[in-house]
């Protein structure tokens, strides 16, 4: 964009994200598409009975390997109640914990690129599980998640009525949200 | 099963997990099934751009409410290439995370309910995003994974070509595994 030498553009940031970066990303995405393909990446170590570690160091994109500042180190555990020593969020709860972060942000990166400003957002999820699907009781019952319900508070620069349009930017864009619904292929296998 | 007043039944446990608690919760939930249903919590609160915060407090089951010993904290972020600050892994990160703590507490749990002894078990995890989709650029690119590989290392009382089986455990009883692969119904809208 051209800008006279006495007048220096500033920077628009709407909900904390740089939308002209966010605008340059795409631009570059469109004329680059290979630039777009991403690989994420955990390595996870047991370390007794339903403790477990996960670390997160790095991932590819704009066809590089790109460090984390620092690796993230995620304990995973179950409560007493599930034979565990509660020592971390237990599995599925990491799971309503990507789905409230994916959802969050999808909806604050795509409000921003729409110039919706966000005051504050909140939100609660819940999700329904059978355990006599883990435990193998009943075959027809699912093992995982039969519904996941989440529920958002904002506040944003918009009229009440279009505050339903910008909530459902999160379902309509978040990776997660599309992850759980869609039925993704996973692969666990040997390493060999 | 019986046992001489001289000796006192030490109770078994197997890669960490109490296996006479495990078979006695299986017998609980076969006589009174709705002791296993579960619902799972979170709360997020968004803080500044792709930088938001979830706490895990409680949850269902059992017909109660149950507090984990202290409420657990989870940020996440975006790196700077995705226009955050790295303050935690992103949400699809927490989700291969979700993915491989899940997959690896149910191969310990299985193969503990089988008396088989896990000695070491380990785990990579690498998911393909096209970012070509959250960005809304293309409408037929998923906005999630495309695919999910985990390659599990593991040490085990067991004949080399019995640890496929073992390993296969995960993929069959893990709820995070069901949950990603099968397609799960979540509904995100406004609190009212």
């Amino acid at each position: 964009m051209k800008q006279s030498p006495q007048k220096m553009e500033t920077p628009r940031t709407v909900n904390g994200v740089k939308v002209d970066e966010l605008f340059g990303t795409i631009d570059a995405v469109k004329k680059a598409p290979v630039i777009a393909k991403f690989k994420f990446r955990a390595n996870n170590q047991w370390i007794d009975g339903g403790h477990n570690r996960t670390t997160v160091k790095n991932f590819y994109g704009t066809q590089h390997d790109h460090d984390h500042k620092e690796p993230f180190v995620l304990d995973a555990d179950e409560p007493p109640l599930l034979l565990g020593r509660d020592l971390g969020p237990n599995p599925v709860e990491y799971a309503l914990t990507a789905l409230a972060a994916c959802v969050t942000s999808s909806i604050v990166y795509h409000a921003a690129a729409k110039g919706v400003v966000i005051r504050s957002m909140e939100s609660r999820l819940e999700g329904d599980i059978d355990l006599q699907g883990f435990l193998g009781i009943k075959d027809d019952v699912p093992r995982g998640y039969q519904e996941i319900r989440m529920y958002v508070n904002i506040d944003a620069d918009a009229p009440p009525e279009k505050l339903e349009e910008i909530v459902r930017l999160g379902p309509t864009y978040s990776p997660v949200f599309d992850t759980i619904t869609r039925a993704v292929p996973v692969t666990v296998q040997l390493d060999k």
